[in-house]
């Protein structure tokens, strides 16, 4: 089925080869993290082979200077990326003197094994030092879903071939650097360590943002099974610790550490007393002890499962794809604190910086949504929200006034931090995204509240901006909206880019709607939401109107079709089949001006605005688009196969869907584009996501309805996800002749399937035939 | 009439304060230059302020290391700078142990003096140093015209206040950096310094392009105009050479000191033996002696200016402008070498690497053209001729194919520096301008032959880019050009540009032309160009025929106006008059996306080619051309008011055309942009001899015919300039009722002015009133 490095497996990720040059990619795809905190699979044990240590904690960034060609005015300052924080997972060995060092042995019996329902981490493998001497390693490590500032590492060496002198040494290490600086700057500052007692703690602050992390250890050691007799000692350096275990060894002893982490950062606790905190709760982790800790951070894990499964029965490799894709999706986001979002790559490598993107609202928010409780989807708009001072600064540093917002495109506290032009200052349409993920999350959850509260102030101070963003055209005798960057970035500064314009339309409707819906609910509400944002209902709302009566919106009448954008059909006229698989992917082999002149797309972009807003074109305008867009499409962006594979499955087209989906079902796992060393794609896993829940399964919540029309692809017998809607659980199952849901919830839940219409009680099952 | 730092003078430029917050623009507007190399005003003695120290020798370049944001396929690897070299003009005064230093002195009677027509750059002063001590210094200095690898410079001291020993050292320096390095990497390596007698050199090599550069000096000592009778020491250090000269001094004394210095390259000569070759000419120079070597250095500047002075009367500060325009140009290229060129800051500066842009054909040839002989333009045509195999290999670069050619919008040797993907790979027109200078040089030069040796070779490469660059719009049923940067920088990825489109089909036009002309006048010939070039007659000619036929050029026919863009109307429609003045720069005030959709034009883009082809349209089409994007025009580029103030005096619209004129004329010397720190805007001060020539005075060359159809400002009483129509010079002075040409030359002249035809004898003289 698939040529992974990975043996088939529903639950597990295997390795069972050590390839030193594959190295970074393993240390991605094991990652582990919790949302607070995230760490990749570097090897416990002193390697010195090629190796990206990787240890991030959430919230924390560094401002990094801008690196620019040629300055454009507006440009950012800096662009945040996340630290590379202290290192708490190594632990030495040294075996009479010969440090274990996986690049210098001979190696048997190597295994790696991800436990995803589990989360956890193991490394088995025997080793053959350079000197003869032979140790049999078993690592296991967890960062703890059930409490997240702690994580714990059982490490255990059995030696065989003699006798003598053997030290396990846990250290923690604050000297460390991000490979991806821009100018080999450090990040850290004022660096220190102490130790008291079995424990010890370093310390390191970030430079400029002044962020403490404060990384406490205490180690437990045992020799045959037994609590060790000798006691270790505690050394500390400026920026380091180490615990030195000294034991004797005969032929066959086993020893082992229990290493228990305390990662404590002042984004959560007074900077003040930080060191002291964390070398305590590195204490309390030591007295609850490795299997009660253990035993805590599954059960999080299994309600995690619960809330999100998907099982695929009759294609394992799928099965473990889209488990790891939820597993990843999981480890990343929480959805605990509404300061934290998810960055493209999640805790699992430097690149993105760790920033947030509109892939958030675009393709991660609907898994959170329909997974998780829904305070974790409201976070994730409250993040945004809590921004908006910042878009309206951002807009303003663009010209624009009177409240105007336009988010971002790359961010950590709310500020740009991305630098072309051209995706910077013109790539607007995230503005569109926002928007679409509070009228998304209205209309799953039901909490029309959140309008009045939160929603509405951000909804008008976007509104302000396509208002101001459009100007009138003479020539066309409507409003325009000039110079822009759609999804599809293979082309740039375009004009009326119908994607762009029409979320901008939907933009002002829906605001314009929602505060009329205010008015009538709560006047006392409408009044507040006015005077908070100083809408003049007046002026604003006549010209929100005037715009979304007369806003150009491109039409190729002809073909049937929604036009990418001006002049989009004075381009050559090729589709992908036409090109030269050689030349694929474009970006690596066209220059940019022939990608941006070509036909080309790179990613869904009138079919993104057709999948958010399905419900407004019939099926024949549906297919004339996709069957127009999709040969175009070069798919160049992890983010685009899983919104065409939806629209497929809309279209019954099952086969296309699903060729579709296997494009980004096990992009990481299998590597597809040989970039997993730099970390996993987490935002695009949530596409993955989309394709079966949305794509096969049909999913929609249509006028306070769950509706499904799942279809199945022929390589599976069956499959099933369980969502939430309105935080009530329902299973969903779906063979080759039936859609069986199952309303797990304590409420009546309004359903639809295959056209038909029914409330399933709580508990009830119905089985829907396939018509 | 202007309130310059400077006084007026016809022929010099005249600073009389000590500023030292303007320190850095007076090096760039006293610099000097002879073609070969060139120099900015530093201080011969030492000084301790602000100061951008340039020695720059001619066609030296170091590969600086690109630094982009965010890379693009195709992007160069690195931008050529012209290294700043080693150090000629030093010479430390110490008196009694004191340093001379104007930083640290009261000054009093301080001028500097540029002698335009002499090429002389004269300094004198008097300053209290900090002990009290008083010296009166004169220095003068020029780069030999006549040898250009030469220079001298005469400094003398006259010490009051006192008696004791007085050190005079002239020194050489090869350690040496350029501020605008990309990454503060040096560029030079292997420095050394030697002596031998009274003569010392220092030597350098540019890293990674191992040019070798070695300067050399030779010093002669006077007190009260008497040889010294002491000698002086000459010491060297691993990259510096000082030649110390002691005297004791009693109150009253004068010691002068002569600089002979030989600046010589392995660009002109066999590396080896550089040093030894400098020592040699510069002990040359010594022998002949400054007087003499002035003598030669003034004779040809006096040639310069009988083959191109401007003479303004009644307008003093207008004179002065021109001159030091001319003066510029002279000093910046010589035309005797092919391999160099025309930077746009010449030798006044870092900035812009001292590489070639398109200015070069599009706004300084004209100037070469009509003031030069006629090799002078050659070489800058043949220049370009040599880089061909380089711009095939650009144009391969970007996926193109068969020999078609991009020349680079930057560059040092041929290959592309610039690293901007709008301006890189779309800034395309460039290309059409070096296909017009052809033209044009052939129009003044009469020189036919030249297409048959170069200029088709050029000329097919060029058409065969632009019949792969443009492609069949099905939509439009004609060829189009998508994806372009005009000459309007102010838009970028435009489709459709009017410009670019019309020297696109001018080029294939003119290349068919050629073709057909050579295949007539000689077969031989014109198989021998088919040969050289693989032309496939059938299929490449008339493809190129076909798009010469239907090419896309757009128009708004309401209007009655060229648009400059497809799209351009659905702009908002705004002049610069609605602007805020405070907003102005507009580049400095308004964020990047701003300007890009706003109606706002940097420099002429349709007026530019309506500028280039002016013959092909009727006046009440230019008027409504120039009525129409003058106004939107915010002349934001140095080279943008000379192209528009031609147009206007075509249109007889003389206010129009000074007001335009105005805005370039002393852009320098009254530093309109805070800019002339960095260097002088050599390029656009050719744009300010066309505003003359071409403007006010109307020159064409049209059907083999010198035209005029003059015009004055009302501020001038008169004008004259003096040009050469294949190679035979014409004086032209034009007054408020007529115009006067004098045929200076041994060959009858076709001439027409004000409508009046004749052909001028040699020696004759005519008044052509004005009509």
């Amino acid at each position: 089925m698939t040529d992974s490095r990975f043996q088939s497996d529903e639950w597990k990720i295997i390795e069972t080869r050590f390839e030193a040059e594959r190295g970074r990619d393993s240390e991605s795809i094991f990652a582990l993290g919790n949302g607070m905190m995230g760490q990749r699979a570097n090897f416990e044990e002193t390697y010195s082979g090629d190796t990206l240590q990787g240890t991030y904690v959430a919230g924390i960034y560094y401002p990094d200077k801008t690196v620019v060609g040629w300055w454009k005015n507006g440009y950012p300052d800096y662009f945040a990326k996340v630290p590379n924080a202290p290192s708490w997972t190594g632990i030495k060995v040294r075996i009479d003197g010969e440090e274990l060092d996986l690049a210098a042995c001979k190696i048997k019996n190597f295994r790696r094994e991800l436990d995803m329902k589990e989360g956890v981490l193991t490394r088995t493998f025997t080793a053959m030092m350079p000197s003869g001497r032979q140790v049999e390693v078993t690592a296991k490590r967890f960062i703890s879903m059930s409490q997240p500032e702690r994580a714990a590492i059982s490490y255990s060496v059995r030696l065989t071939g003699g006798s003598g002198t053997a030290e396990i040494i846990p250290w923690l290490n604050a000297d460390v650097y991000n490979e991806d600086a821009n100018y080999d700057e450090k990040f850290w500052e004022n660096e220190s360590a102490e130790h008291d007692g079995a424990r010890a703690v370093v310390v390191a602050q970030t430079r400029k943002t002044a962020f403490v992390v404060a990384t406490a250890m205490e180690n437990t050691f045992t020799v045959n099974g037994k609590p060790a007799k000798s006691k270790a000692s505690i050394t500390t350096a400026v920026n380091s610790a180490h615990c030195t275990f000294t034991s004797a060894y005969a032929e066959g002893d086993t020893i082992e550490v229990k290493k228990y982490v305390a990662v404590l950062s002042s984004f959560n606790h007074p900077a003040e007393g930080l060191a002291g905190k964390a070398m305590s709760m590195a204490g309390e982790a030591a007295r609850k002890g490795f299997e009660a800790m253990l035993r805590d951070h599954t059960k999080a894990w299994e309600k995690k499962w619960e809330h999100g499964d998907i099982v695929i029965k009759g294609d394992i490799a799928a099965q473990q794809g889209i488990r790891f894709n939820i597993f990843q999706l999981n480890q990343t986001y929480t959805g605990e604190d509404p300061r934290l979002n998810i960055g493209p790559k999640g805790f699992t490598g430097e690149k993105y910086g760790g920033s947030t993107y509109w892939d958030t609202e675009a393709f991660a928010f609907p898994f959170y949504l329909s997974t998780a409780d829904t305070h974790v989807a409201r976070n994730l708009l409250l993040y945004r929200y809590k921004h908006l001072g910042k878009a309206i600064e951002n807009a303003q540093k663009l010209g624009f006034t009177g409240g105007a917002a336009l988010y971002p495109m790359v961010t950590m506290n709310g500020e740009e931090c991305h630098n072309e032009w051209e995706i910077t200052f013109e790539e607007i349409h995230r503005n569109g995204a926002i928007a679409y993920a509070i009228f998304n999350y209205i209309r799953h959850t039901g909490d029309q509240n959140y309008l009045a509260e939160y929603g509405l102030e951000v909804l008008i101070a976007l509104s302000r901006f396509w208002a101001q963003r459009c100007n009138w055209s003479q020539e066309k005798n409507q409003y325009v909206i000039l110079g822009v960057t759609g999804p599809n970035e293979y082309e740039n500064n375009v004009n009326n880019n119908w994607y762009t314009n029409t979320l901008a339309r939907w933009t002002l409707k829906y605001t314009s709607d929602s505060l009329e819906w205010l008015r009538s609910a709560s006047e006392v509400k409408y009044n507040s939401v006015v005077a908070r944002t100083r809408l003049d209902t007046q002026c604003e709302l006549s010209l929100w109107k005037e715009i979304i009566n007369n806003i150009y919106l491109p039409v190729h009448y002809d073909l049937g079709i929604f036009l990418q954008q001006d002049g989009f059909m004075d381009k050559m006229q090729q589709t992908v089949k036409d090109l030269d698989p050689a030349e694929r992917p474009l970006n690596q082999h066209w220059s940019w001006d022939r990608i941006l002149r070509s036909v080309f797309i790179k990613q869904a972009d009138v079919l993104q605005g057709i999948y958010f807003f399905e419900e407004e074109f019939d099926e024949e305008a549906i297919r004339r688009n996709f069957d127009f867009y999709e040969p175009r499409c070069v798919h160049e962006s992890s983010l685009s196969a899983s919104i065409h594979s939806v629209l497929a499955a809309r279209l019954h087209d099952t086969e296309s869907a699903y060729t579709l989906y296997l494009r980004t079902a096990r992009l990481d796992l299998d590597d597809y584009n040989r970039e997993v060393k730099d970390g996993l794609h987490i935002t695009s896993m949530a596409g993955t996501w989309l394709a079966i829940v949305e794509g096969f399964g049909g999913l929609r919540i249509s006028n306070d309805r769950v509706c499904f029309n799942p279809v199945i692809p022929a390589a599976w017998s069956s499959y099933s996800f369980i969502i939430r809607y309105r935080n009530n659980p329902l299973r969903v199952e779906v063979n080759g002749s039936a859609v069986n849901v199952v309303n797990l919830s304590k409420a009546a839940i309004p359903l639809a399937a295959y056209g038909e219409k029914l409330t399933l009680q709580p508990g009830e099952k119905k089985k829907f035939k396939k018509s």
